[in-house]
């Protein structure tokens, strides 16, 4: 049971309580687009006076498109300990540029091969190979001066745990070492333990990082950031099911990219080595997970509940 | 005149003042050397259990080689104001890493396709295109690691504002804005004036910010700063003209890569452009001025000193 206290102050924090959770999830992606837009020339910064078509495939790439799910998560999870969704933006921000770096140098024809992108030519068909590999690095890059500078955060301290966090999330011991995984010559013979490790890897530790580094800019207290990295692995495994669920059941509509080819590449699916019932009772149980993760936090996470039933309903 | 003040704290700062400038330059490539390889998984860190081709790749592409200019600027610019090398080796390591993955992707076949550096088979020449692209963003993403870690400096302030001068350094108005320079196709047609810009993002940068790290580590004043800042700038300029003579005079020995490549390709040189002649003049202003920005450290800077005449004599 919530307190009085506790429910009057989730109706504080909470911006526009009567929004229904889509209204909520576009409202933030709104203000993730116009930040997002700023942040990469238009308005802010020196205008880049010759060759454009670097800074143009930049926002190509970031700009108009995405549920901006990795930042929805990180502003909630932020706004459970009463941080403003101004001072969690820039954080947010620095984040959704490492998604879409990766999702650039994924579609590369040396890695993923994909011309299909949210239902747009990928950069390197909107352009070129080389400034799709260009604008990833710029990308990625231009996270942790976003993250380093003192108007994402005026604690020096919160900036460099956010760096370093990022950083670990998404490098050589995460994000990138799952998409090395993936590729390797050893994925198709992955078990369910081994496909999980590299899902956990390729698309579970942004997941992961953005609740930790709402934690991180909430000051919250060492439960609370565990109770949130719970939730968040939960929830990147149920993410990754759905995606797999809809890949499998070739929707591309839906997923706004072509369809069925992990199956057509011969890699092993959780699908295909669960079948789909199983897999469909396996994203049951995260779900309860990721909920049951959340409970102490009480009604103050709705939102969060709302955004994992949402990213594992993608399937119905 | 330096006064014997200042004469004895030179010889107490510089740590073993009768090697001479070639056994310095190589005890700190050895020191770094070892930092990098303790950093990128042997002993440190967890180890990278399987697929560890990704691990492989970004030590084969930061290890054995090199002389580390980059990494003993940074050194020796913050060993001006009293920082021993065990405080600054970090920061020189992180920049050696950003320097590493661009080289890593520059020599990717989308962009400059080369098949040798430093007499060795290139990333995707030794592993493949993909494992290529993932170790240069491993080694992008790492620096940032080291850069936010605590272990590399204490104090939370100077972290953050060296991962921001590293991603304003190498990112979309820095180095990547200088090779998508060099890539476009208005590179064939620029002037000089051009050329030097887009030099001084491309391999500029980099010089600049080693510097100017040494500065912040060293919490240098600001006229200290802004001296090593116009030092670097003439020392970017130094060494890649020194770099463009080399490859001019096809000297594939000294330079452990392809020569001629540049004239090759139909790429407007500063050597094209000025003639030899003229560009070895432009090289002795320019080592002048580097040395004339060090005056007011007097005899402390005696081996920046002799680092921009070593950058710039490789064409001898």
């Amino acid at each position: 049971m919530l307190s009085n206290d506790l429910r009057q102050r989730a109706a504080l924090i909470r911006p526009i309580p009567k929004m229904t959770f889509h209204e909520q999830l576009e409202r933030a992606a709104g203000l993730v687009e116009t930040r997002l837009d700023a942040l990469l020339g238009n308005g802010g910064g020196a205008p880049v006076a010759k060759s454009g078509t670097l800074a143009e495939a930049m926002r190509y790439a970031v700009l108009g498109g995405g549920k901006r799910l990795r930042p929805f998560l990180l502003m909630q999870s932020a706004n459970l300990f009463g941080v403003a969704e101004q001072a969690s933006l820039d954080a947010a921000c620095a984040l959704e540029c490492v998604h879409c770096y990766s999702l650039v140098h994924d579609d590369l024809p040396a890695m993923d091969d994909d011309d299909l992108r949210r239902g747009r030519p990928t950069v390197h068909k909107a352009y070129d190979e080389a400034t799709a590999i260009l604008a990833g690095d710029a990308l990625l890059t231009v996270a942790f001066e976003i993250l380093g500078a003192a108007s994402s955060n005026p604690d020096p301290t919160i900036r460099a745990e956010l760096v370093l966090g990022l950083a670990k999330a998404a490098g050589w011991q995460g994000m990138v070492l799952g998409q090395a995984l993936d590729l390797s010559d050893e994925r198709a013979g992955l078990s369910v333990a081994g496909v999980a490790r590299m899902q956990a890897l390729k698309t579970g530790a942004l997941f992961r990082f953005a609740c930790e580094a709402g934690a991180v800019l909430g000051r919250a207290i060492s439960p609370d950031r565990a109770a949130l990295i719970s939730y968040a692995k939960a929830f990147g495994q149920a993410f990754q099911l759905a995606d797999d669920l809809l890949d499998a059941e070739g929707d591309a509509s839906a997923l706004g990219k072509a369809v069925g080819k992990d199956a057509a590449r011969g890699k092993a699916t959780l699908i295909a080595l669960l079948g789909p019932e199983q897999a469909r009772e396996r994203l049951r149980v995260l779900l309860q997970q990721a909920e049951a993760a959340l409970a102490p936090f009480g009604a103050q996470a709705e939102l969060l509940v709302e955004t994992v039933r949402f990213a594992a309903s993608r399937t119905h």
